[in-house]
């Protein structure tokens, strides 16, 4: 029987099976395609009962959907989205919808539904975020791309996506590579975050000596009060995991070694391109690279000692820890808020952040009750240049400001490394300074090389013979 | 007379001029091409007596030249080189040399090298730093390229660099975009270096209430010690300009906006690329980026208030602030030069590091007293990973460590912000941390994204169900 599924998934890896998984337990049939018969025919025995068929043919694929066909790609970014789009494209009809999930890079989702416009086929980037489980029983759904063709998915997306109070976390965020743009942000604020759980980790273990036991609960406590977040959920867990191949807990035995796959760069080097300042994600990235350095820093300890011990009562430390973090949390949303603000302007997405906001609040990796706080900062000021800038946003961090400085100088002190909690700290102070020494620039690159300067007290360009 | 001059300069804006009558002054014939007449009758002008001209027609410019033709083009980076180029090349011979002497992205001399080649044309990326008068009264000079045509422009190069104790501050960097590279690595230092200042600037104006007397007195006496270097230098000289339009000095009349025109950023960005950590560029970069943000900030003071100052013996605090940018500068050449390892082993440059620290030693925007220290460590373990892995530099660092910890904290608990400084020492405690708290970000990806993880205490990658 042809022409009979709602919904096409190319890639069945653990993200596309469970998505499709996703789609089918909300009354939509769906095939998917791999080449890889092992993953087809795991889609069919986990599909079991429902209306899912897998598939290695894209003859059977193509034919088997209802026509304008809704095809997603769950494949690794770069060319093998451009494969499978070549592979499928002889097969496709006009007005037919591509859409692809993955982690794209946003030039090349431009790229692409240009070409593929050309030939009368959709496309659509759409960032998908919460992970394997996140797929299949509610992710956060970022899609951009051509408004119209939104249409033709929209009741699948908002049936799969997470639901917070029984709203959607999907919803049209702009034009062209939009969808894709606002996953990598997504991203490099989840590299912020995790950067900046770790060093919260650091200063309680290495500096006060809290038990695996002890950080469990510390953690759990805080996901009940207001730093509510998937990460500081998951943190919560992982100190009660077992190791299972040796005594302890597992996160004792992992390497200290972080990887990346490159979303978290991406976003701090675009940052860069439009001159958006986002030191903590930068930060964050930067400290991936530097753990990777293992065998140096062995050594290094040898030259340069260790660290202190943070001395002082305990309960009242973690506490003030906890205010640090949730500064920081607060700063590190400001500066990927604030870099979207300025790629929304550049690339003319269109993007509205109290949407961004709303969409993040549930499923998604980043999702934080802290959320709904900026969703309505952002709806009560469509247009507001920067989280801080938002005087209830302000009343909180005021509220926090003294306990963030104590815990960053806890970190200098003690030289347990506070690398993204002190960035967040610089960010906001430099933000914070009406007049900053950056005049002495100014002045240094007119010295030795005539680049000019500006006046406070008139308008103009202004060069100078220092000596 | 045709083909009777040593040189040929393409671009004659202050950089092409000032360079072309050092090259005069070292008794070379100099021809300088540039199709702005008014720039070319005033190297007429400033070039009287000497064996010097200026022109406006490429054919004139081409055929004066001396076989084979050694060119050098100080234009803007980007596309005017390569319209220079396409429009010499029909009047150019087989073995004729193109160098090209501005800050040009280090892709694109490597293709430009590979175009030229093919239509046997030498072509070289060599980095020129010193400003205006550096390029008049001797530059640091970073070549790379084809090392056999090197030979035709050495005599001229290292007769116009600037020397250190005799030895000219130009060598043979290695192939390819080798002298591009050191060049842009040079700049994102500089950058790193005049946040630095900047930030110890603030301290002393706003925390402890230096008045621009005391500040020239300060940075003059920095400048008599381990701290001296150019930027030092000239900051002092800065202090005790006069403003001309207003009273006071000028200093405190220039607008607090610093700009940049892009090497910073390129360097972390490909610092990013390469996955070697250089937080205190990364830092000098977003922070001329948030300078800009100027009435975002003055709003933001409204609403977060302003610093406090610094409560001690002044003296003593500024002794400690000499401290910590001693400490900052030897972070910040540790962090470029571990680039530049990185940099070469990836491009394959052949870069040897003392050569590269010795010809920093004069001429250039970054030299410093200091980069003979550097030149040392290199030269005595040609390899070294990163400068911190030194013994001679543990010690000046160990020596230091404890007032930097000190005027970070200062920065911290007062609000005013220390974002290189504090990226120095973040980057200094995680380089020195044996063990990170990265395993906790590894728990948390395979937790959230089964992205895997190792193990300290055996090989093999691994994955957990966390719940």
């Amino acid at each position: 029987m042809s022409q009979q599924y709602d919904f096409g998934m190319v890639g069945l890896g653990v993200m596309g099976r469970n998505f499709i998984l996703n789609v089918a337990d909300h009354g939509f049939s769906a095939i998917g395609l791999d080449t890889d018969t092992a993953k087809s025919t795991a889609l069919h025995q986990e599909g079991s009962g429902k209306p899912v068929k897998g598939t290695t043919s894209k003859q059977e694929f193509v034919s088997s959907l209802k026509s304008p066909r809704t095809i997603m790609l769950l494949v690794p970014a770069g060319g093998p989205v451009d494969a499978v789009i070549e592979d499928l494209l002889p097969l496709l009809d006009k007005g037919d919808l591509l859409i692809d999930g993955g982690n794209s890079f946003y030039t090349d989702t431009n790229r692409r539904e240009k070409y593929l416009s050309e030939k009368g086929i959709h496309f659509m980037g759409i960032g998908v975020s919460g992970g394997s489980k996140g797929a299949r029983f509610g992710p956060s759904i970022m899609p951009g791309g051509p408004k119209d063709a939104y249409g033709i998915v929209q009741p699948i997306l908002e049936a799969v996506s997470a639901k917070v109070n029984g709203d959607p976390c999907v919803a049209y965020l702009g034009s062209g590579s939009a969808g894709n743009y606002v996953k990598m942000v997504h991203n490099g604020i989840e590299y912020g975050l995790m950067q900046l759980i770790s060093e919260t980790y650091d200063l309680m273990k290495r500096g006060l000596g809290l038990t695996n036991e002890e950080l469990h609960e510390v953690y759990a406590r805080w996901n009940t009060q207001r730093l509510q977040s998937f990460l500081i959920e998951i943190t919560a867990s992982i100190f009660t995991t077992d190791d299972t191949l040796a005594s302890g807990k597992l996160v004792d035995a992992i390497l200290d070694r972080a990887k990346q796959k490159g979303t978290g760069k991406w976003t701090s080097q675009n940052a860069m391109d439009l001159g958006t300042p986002v030191p903590t994600i930068d930060m964050a990235v930067t400290m991936r690279e530097l753990s990777a350095l293992k065998e140096e820093r062995v050594q290094a300890e040898k030259l340069y000692g260790t660290t202190s011990a943070i001395s002082g009562d305990k309960k009242a430390i973690v506490d003030q820890i906890e205010q640090a973090l949730y500064f920081a949390y607060i700063i590190t949303y400001a500066q990927g808020l604030a870099q979207l603000t300025t790629a929304s302007e550049e690339y003319k997405y269109g993007l509205e952040l109290e949407t961004v906001a709303r969409i993040w609040r549930g499923g998604c990796i980043i999702r934080a009750g802290l959320l709904e706080h900026i969703r309505q900062a952002y709806s009560k000021t469509p247009d507001l240049a920067n989280l801080l800038l938002d005087e209830t946003t302000a009343k909180e961090v005021n509220a926090v400001q003294a306990a963030t400085r104590q815990v960053v100088s806890y970190g200098v002190t003690s030289g347990i490394p506070v690398p993204a909690l002190a960035a967040c700290l610089s960010y906001f102070d430099a933000y914070r300074s009406g007049r900053l020494p950056s005049n002495l620039i100014q002045a240094q690159r007119d010295f030795f090389g005539s680049h000019t300067y500006e006046r406070l007290d008139r308008e103009g360009i202004f060069h100078t013979e220092w000596e």
